[in-house]
């Protein structure tokens, strides 16, 4: 089967590229480097949506809406920001159109400059510190807690769906607070959301840690990480929350009196996810047939296929399904029943294991005769005859053990990449070899770090926020170093 | 008390910018024309959604996104539809900014111009069609019935919080079907869904109707809509669904093959409701207190206020208080127990219903003696004692109560506040006494419409879909009419 898709062992690349486009999960637009998210694909995404938003209300966060539009003066107040984020973007230089003279169509209306540049977000923090200032003068107004899903910008040559593309759709959080560590607390404690969310949603287990200074979010003095690995050994960066220190508020001056009339700058985060979690879902778990989708974000996690050769057939299987169907619903579990007579059982089949499904049940003729019923599970693709009467209870407990057993292989997968190395030599064939994860001892210097990335193309993904302590020598200068470090090719 | 809000019968318009800002429901943002949806207006915009989008799905319709840019030449394919948006529109011409050399900032990069022009999306027809003509081919792709949640920028001037601003959030869905009749009865459904939604959730009465030559979206066959009345007596179109025939599929070519191989057009519907509702769900209700919600849209639905003078007065309330949230809670009610003791009671009352709690109850000692609490509403200012055994039901009935009660009220306001005239000299004078709608005979020509605008500052709001026939004559013209048409002055 597996509808054309390439082989992973043979062309991963291209094998993620048209599992996208033939699980109809998105596909590239006309307008350069813009995706659209079609409707299977953004089903899924809404799904994350849900239970994300869920987390962080969970957490105390309301959700609030800013402005697409960053005026051009506001990027450049905080510096390190504005060296990070005017590189590439979409900037609007006027606000009409009008009748082109020679009758062509239209053309942009000179006369409708504006007095100033306007940046199409690439992330919010200059618009929403800006509107902080006027939300903030007491310690009574903190901690502000707010979450923005929106689209944002990023002007990108190469593209690849999901991973890379100049518009995508995001969530940003922004929170502001009285004290250092309580912004501290915050932006580890969304990390942890994070964590929990890729690995209980997902079934995709991250490390944690802290980036190096090099890959730092512009503005930031912390940039905390998910960090999860794919199946070509690769990294992906699934998720960052910034401590923001006093950057930006000192940036748009935002004070707040504290209990004794003191003023004082205000201490802020800012944490991200993007549809690039999409991205990191396919390519955890999916295989040569296509989608392999956790139950917790399948849009539909249970189809059922009639096998009939008459209506007669079909309408006898229809009474045993509906009430199949009536159950599974009453327990929450989605459901569809595909009695299309234009395409076959065989061909089904196919479609639902490219479209991820996690259970797939079939029942014929004989299966009425009998009272039973095939059940199917997408991940290890074993099919199983079972009893009508107890069929709701199995899918059910079929469903926790397939989003538990995604997980496990994803988290063996990992365990068996990630690689101790003491040596040079041993890093880069590592890298050349299996891949994965390299936990090395690193001199904690920019340049070392900046040679190995120029001689292997890997990039330290993380320090871990659980590495030991442990004094070893750089596998690169040789100096001392008192913990190891995450290396890996990525996303 | 009121918050120092202006009164609705001293200045309307004043009471509306004022509420909206005291209410924490949104602000003008810094950049020109844009809005912050502050936390307390996004969650009631977010109870919006929730309700209409499972409408949407519960009539078939799924979810998708589509780029935020359309190309400039896009737009100029069909020839209303640019017509109707090039003339408001933000235009990204550049995809980069530099360094100035004079080390004042960023500018933008000359060398990084677009070879063509990108416009924000004003409404995404083009950008959708243009990706829809990939996806037919045949009839079994048909229908195609997609939505999009989106924000969307149309440059204006003048601007007012939620009722015109540059960006604004909304929904459009974009459907696609094999007949003409097909797309007429989708365009008729989503009216009725929005319809329902605007009388069973916002409590708020509409005409439905269809939309004149003059005032149709630029590319409709017909445009519907569904119009309100303000408490001001002016109108607001509060959501419009358009039969788009086969435009759009002429301009980007967009044909499917019937059952016998035969090649047609695709015909199409769009239909929208956006962030404006959150100025018709202000303005249709609430009063010089302020904000008056109906229970379905309410962030909070209930309050408590404790009265004590002391902590142990709090804890013994706080005991009561607990049992009564988790009742509520177990209902679905949303309910906030406000125990601050920086604010008097009072004051907190006040602050409640400026934000519109529908329900308000406080309890201190006495009550508790009495084994008994203080039951508010919103909407009369009716309160009454209660005893705490049945107060569960009775705020459960209460919020039902309420609902239904502001729906009648604005239901009683339209209906007294809709005027039939039969000559030019009552529709002046009930246009500038009462206001309101005026159902008037008209002559069916473009040029009356114009000049009894120009005269009047009234337009028809719609020919409503169930006026009876009635031979009349145009109170402007004279000329003979078949049926009566709605007037008003509209936001």
């Amino acid at each position: 089967m597996g509808k054309g898709l390439p082989k992973r062992s043979e062309d991963y690349s291209q094998w993620y590229n048209e599992l996208v486009k033939k699980a109809d999960l998105a596909e590239h637009s006309a307008v350069r480097g813009c995706m659209v998210i079609k409707p299977y694909g953004f089903s899924i995404w809404e799904k994350m949506q849900a239970a994300l938003d869920k987390m962080f209300k969970d957490t105390g966060h309301t959700n609030a809406y800013f402005p697409l539009f960053v005026p051009k003066s506001y990027l450049s107040k905080e510096a390190d920001h504005v060296e990070g984020f005017a590189k590439e973007c979409a900037v609007v230089t006027h606000y009409r159109l009008k009748n082109a003279e020679d009758g062509s169509g239209v053309v942009v209306d000179p006369d409708a400059k504006l007095e100033e540049e306007l940046i199409v977000r690439p992330t919010s923090e200059t618009v929403i510190w800006n509107t902080y200032k006027n939300w903030i003068q007491s310690y009574r107004d903190l901690p502000l807690l707010i979450n923005q899903w929106a689209n944002v910008v990023r002007w990108e040559m190469r593209t690849r769906l999901f991973l890379r593309t100049a518009e995508f759709l995001w969530q940003e959080g922004h929170t502001a607070h009285a004290t250092k560590q309580e912004a501290i607390d915050e932006t580890v404690q969304m990390l942890n959301v994070y964590a929990e969310f890729a690995e209980k949603h997902m079934a995709m287990p991250v490390y944690k840690g802290v980036k190096t200074e090099s890959e730092r979010f512009p503005g930031a003095i912390d940039t905390y990480c998910i960090e999860a690995l794919m199946q070509d050994g690769k990294a992906l960066q699934a998720g960052t929350s910034h401590f923001l220190g006093q950057n930006f508020a000192r940036a748009f001056d935002v004070k707040f009196a504290d209990k004794e009339g003191k003023l004082d700058l205000v201490w802020g985060t800012s944490w991200g996810v993007s549809t690039r979690l999409m991205g990191a879902l396919i390519m955890a778990h999916s295989d040569d047939d296509g989608l392999v989708l956790p139950p917790k974000l399948a849009p539909i996690q249970v189809v059922i296929v009639p096998i009939f050769k008459n209506e007669e057939q079909l309408n006898a299987i229809t009474e045993v399904v509906d009430k199949i169907q009536a159950e599974l619903k009453a327990l929450n579990i989605s459901v569809k029943f595909d009695t299309r007579d234009t395409n076959s059982p065989g061909w089904k089949f196919a479609e639902y294991e490219l479209k991820g499904v996690p259970v797939r049940m079939a029942i014929g003729p004989r299966d009425l005769e009998n009272g039973t019923i095939e059940v199917a599970r997408r991940d290890t693709k074993e099919k199983e005859v079972v009893a009508v009467d107890g069929v709701v209870k199995k899918v059910q407990d079929l469903l926790e053990d397939i989003q538990e057993n995604i997980y496990k292989k994803a988290l063996h997968y990992r365990e068996s990449n990630t690689t101790k190395v003491d040596t040079y030599e041993e890093f880069k064939s590592v890298l050349d070899g299996k891949g994965g994860f390299v936990l090395a001892h690193w001199d904690g210097t920019p340049e070392t770090e900046e040679k190995i990335k120029e001689e292997t193309k890997a990039t330290i993904r993380c320090i871990p926020v659980d590495a030991p302590e442990e004094s070893g020598k750089c596998v690169y200068s040789g100096k001392p170093s008192g913990r190891r470090v995450l290396f890996a090719r990525a996303y």
